[in-house]
C-alpha cells in the first residue's frame, strides 16, 4: 500500500491519515464540508462526545493521547436525577476509571492539523463523492470551490464518510452487499446548561448525567468551558413523544414535570427546543466491508451505531488501530479482507451493545435491583481480579474485543439474574459466606464468564 | 383517490393501472425500459414463472383469469429426478390442484393491453424517473426519446418498480426509513430444453422438474412452445460453485456427474452456460411501505422475496388486489396506510418462507422422510378437509394470509416433527389405528394446527 484515497475527514478519516502518513503512505482525503477549523459547526449536533480505553490506545499510537487527554473532562460514573431531584451515583468501573467527555470539533481539529504535518498527506475540502469506481479503485470528486471535477488515483480507497457514506453505497449498489439500516423509534435533540455566573460547571462536574424515565431520557455531559450539553432522548410518536411537544406551553409542561431540577440551569429551554433539529438514531450494518484490496470502510460508515454505549468514535478508532497492525503484521501482504474479517463481528457486536445500553441507561439505572447488581458485580471482580470484568468494564475499560465481551457479558448476566433470585439477596450479599456463593456460581458457570 | 402515478410498468404495475383505470381513476403509468411487446426480452432472465391461486384471484378480478390461464401449463407436482436418474413423484396438493407456468412476457403483455384499453391509463415507456417529491407526490421522469424531463402530478405515487425501486430508495434516503437487502449465497442461470424434433415436451410436460443435490439444484419448468427453461441455482464459491465453473471442461464434466439425465436434452449447455449472465438472488424488506396518503411501495419494489415458494409475482399481485378492496370499503377515506399494514407483516412472512423453500427444494425433497411427512400430512388433512391444510398448500392454494399460513405451518412442522418419531413411523402410518394418533396430537397441538 504505498498510496490510498480516504473519502472523509472526520475522526476517523483523519486518525487513519494520520497512522498512514506516519508509515510514510502517499495519502489524498477528500472532504465534502469545508475546513472546520476555520468554519463554525452546526448547533445542536452532537458537539460531545465520549472517549474511553480503546480511544485512548489508538490515539496513543499516533502520540496523541497525552495532549488530546488535557482537553477532556473525566467522568467517572454515572449520576441519577429521580423526578423528586434525589441523587444516586453509580461508578463505571474501579477506582481511578474513567470516561472522558470531549468535543468533537476540538479533536477533529487536532487531528486534522497533526495529519497535515505528515509530508504525505493531503487533505481536500469541499471536495465531494460523484462516483467510485470499484475495479481501478479511483473516484471521482467535485472540486466545489471550482466546480472541476477531479479523478483520485490510488490502490486503495477507504470510506471513511460515516453513516451516509457515499464509498458504501456504491458497494451497495454494484456488489452482492448486505445491508441494513434500523432506525430506533426515538430522536435527540441537545440543549446547553450554559456556566455559572463564575463561569464554574452548574452540576457536578465529573459524571455524566442522567435523568432515566423509562421510555425517554436526558443525560449531560461536562464541557471544558464549565457549560453542560444536554441531551434529550424521546419517541417521535407516542404520549411522551416529540410529536406531543409542539407548543411552548407542552415543552414547559413537560420538562417542569419529568426534570425539574434541570429546568432553572437551562435558561434558553424553549428557543432551543425549537431551533435545534430533531436528529434520528440509526444503526447501519453491511458485507462485506471491503472488496478485493482495492476499496474499505471504516467507522460509521462500516457500522454506524446508536451512541448509547459511549463507542461510536472509539469502535471507529479501533478499526484504525487494528488495520495499523495489520500493516505493521503482515507488511508484504493484501490485508484489507484480514481487517475485514477481524472487525465485521465486532461492529456487530458493539451495535447490538449499544442498543441494550439505551435501555439500561433510561430505564434500569434508576432501579434499585440494577444498582444492587452493579455492586454485586464489583464484589466479584475484586474476588477474581482481572478474571471477572463486568461487561461495561470490557467494553469500556479493555481491550477484549467487542464480541468476545458480548459473549461473555450475556453468560454474566444469565449468572447474575440467578443470584438475584437468591432470597433476602439485599443483605445476603454483604455476608462473609456470600463469597462461597460466589465461588460456586462461577464453578457451575464453568469458568464461562471469566477471561480466559 | 382521483389522479394517480405508477412508477413501472412490469407485471404488478401494470395490473395496479388496470384495477385503478377500471375503477375510472386517472392512472399515468412510467416505464423506464421500453414497451416489452415491441422489444426482446434480454434473453436468460427468468423468462417463466409460477402463477397460484392468489394470483388467479386477482387476475379474475379484472376478468383475466380464463384468458391468462390458457397460455398457461399446469404443473400438478414436483418430478424429483435423482442423481442416478431415477424419478420420485411429489404432488403439489390434492386431487385438481396445480400451479401453472406461464411467460413473464406474455402475461405482462396482456396486462398491458388490457390496462391501455382504459380510457383512463396513460402508459409512457422509456421514462427514467429521476426523482421523487415525496411532500407533494411528484416525480420528474427523463423522457429518453426526445431528453425532456417531464413532472407527473397526482394526488398518488405507487412505486411498482421492482426490486431496485427508485420510488423507495428516495423514501429510504429521505425518511426514517427501516431498510434491509440480504443476498443468497447462491446464485442462478437459466439455460433451455428446447422441443424435441416433432414439437413436443423433452420431459413430462405437466410437472416442476427437480434435481435436487442438498446445496445445489436444477430446476425445468415448462413452455407452451415445447421447450422447457432449466435454472441452475448454485453457491458463488465454494467447491461446487459458479466460481469453479470457469471453463468448459469443468461445466460438462459438472453436469455430466450431476444432471447426467438431462445433458442430452441441453444441446446448447455451453454457449448458454458462458453466455447467459448469472443472477443474484436478494431478499429485500422495508418499513413503512408508504408515506402519509401520497406514496406507497407494492410488489418487488416493497418486499423482494427469492423464488423459491414460486410467490413473486403472485404475491404483488395480492398487494393489488388488496389495496382494490381497500377503496372499494372506504371509499373516501385515506387507505395507503391501511394498505401498508394489512400487507407489510405478509410482505415479511412470504419472504421466510420463500427463503425456507430453497432448503426443501435443493435438499429434503430427495429425502424419504420427508415424502412420508407430505404423506401423513396428506392423510390428516382427509381427517380434517378444510381445517387441516398443510403449509404449501395454505400458500400455495389458499387465500389466508401468509403470516398466519406461517405460524400455522410453524405448530405443524413441530406436530410433524414428533409424529416422525414415533417408533416404526414408515408402517405405523398406514394402520387403522393412526386415526386414533392424529387425533391425539391434534388434540395435545390444541387445534392450533388447524384453521380457524
Amino acid at each position: 500500500m504505498e498510496k490510498v484515497t480516504i473519502a472523509g475527514a472526520g475522526l476517523v478519516g483523519s486518525l487513519l491519515a494520520l497512522y498512514l502518513g506516519k508509515r510514510g503512505i502517499k495519502v489524498d482525503v477528500y472532504e465534502r464540508r469545508g475546513d472546520m477549523r476555520k468554519v463554525q459547526v452546526d448547533a445542536g449536533r452532537s458537539i460531545n462526545l465520549a472517549c474511553s480505553n480503546r480511544g485512548w490506545r489508538a490515539l496513543s499510537g499516533v502520540g496523541l493521547e497525552e495532549s488530546v487527554k488535557e482537553s477532556a473532562i473525566a467522568m467517572n460514573g454515572r449520576m441519577m436525577h429521580s423526578v423528586e431531584g434525589n441523587l444516586t451515583f453509580q461508578p463505571y468501573g474501579k477506582e481511578g476509571e474513567a470516561i472522558y467527555s470531549i468535543s468533537r470539533a476540538q479533536l477533529n481539529k487536532i487531528l486534522l492539523e497533526e495529519a497535515e504535518k505528515q509530508p504525505s498527506v493531503d487533505i481536500h475540502f469541499h471536495h465531494k463523492c460523484m462516483d467510485i469506481d470499484l475495479e481501478n479503485a479511483t473516484a471521482r470528486f467535485l472540486d466545489e470551490a471550482n466546480q472541476r471535477e477531479i479523478q483520485s488515483e490510488a490502490q486503495v480507497i477507504f470510506g471513511a464518510d460515516g453513516a451516509f457514506s457515499a464509498v458504501r453505497e456504491t458497494m451497495r449498489k454494484k456488489l452482492r452487499f448486505n445491508y441494513q439500516q434500523q432506525y430506533i423509534e426515538h430522536g435527540y435533540k441537545e440543549l446547553t446548561i450554559p456556566p455559572t455566573a463564575d463561569g464554574q460547571w452548574a452540576l457536578e462536574k465529573n459524571f455524566l448525567h442522567i435523568w432515566p424515565r423509562k421510555q425517554f431520557m436526558l443525560i449531560a455531559l461536562p464541557n471544558t468551558d464549565g457549560s453542560f450539553t444536554c441531551t434529550l432522548f424521546l419517541a417521535y410518536h407516542g404520549e411522551k413523544s416529540f410529536e406531543n411537544l409542539q407548543t411552548r406551553e407542552q415543552v414547559s409542561k413537560f420538562f417542569a414535570e419529568e426534570f425539574a431540577d434541570v429546568v432553572p440551569l437551562i435558561p434558553n429551554l424553549l428557543d432551543e427546543f425549537f431551533t435545534n433539529p430533531t436528529s434520528s438514531l440509526v444503526t447501519i450494518s453491511c458485507s462485506p466491508w471491503q472488496y478485493q484490496e482495492k476499496i474499505a470502510l471504516i467507522g460509521d460508515a462500516a457500522h454506524a451505531i446508536v451512541p448509547f454505549y459511549g463507542q461510536g468514535m472509539v469502535s471507529g478508532f479501533e478499526d484504525v488501530r487494528v488495520l495499523n497492525d495489520l500493516i505493521e503484521e503482515f507488511p508484504n501482504e493484501p490485508i484489507l479482507e484480514k481487517y475485514a474479517n477481524a472487525r465485521k463481528d465486532n461492529g456487530d457486536a458493539i451495535a447490538e451493545l449499544a442498543l441494550r445500553n439505551f435501555i439500561e441507561m433510561r430505564d434500569l439505572v434508576g432501579d434499585p435491583s440494577f444498582l444492587l447488581r452493579k455492586r454485586i458485580e464489583a464484589l466479584i471482580q475484586e474476588l477474581y481480579p482481572g478474571k471477572y470484568i463486568p461487561l461495561y468494564s470490557m467494553v469500556t475499560f479493555s481491550h477484549i474485543c467487542y464480541k468476545d465481551a458480548l459473549a461473555i457479558g450475556k453468560r454474566q448476566q444469565k449468572m447474575l439474574d440467578q443470584m438475584l433470585k437468591i432470597p433476602n439477596i439485599e443483605n445476603v450479599w454483604r455476608t462473609e459466606a456470600f463469597t462461597e456463593v460466589i465461588h460456586q456460581f462461577i464453578k457451575e458457570f464453568k469458568d464461562a464468564v471469566l477471561l480466559k
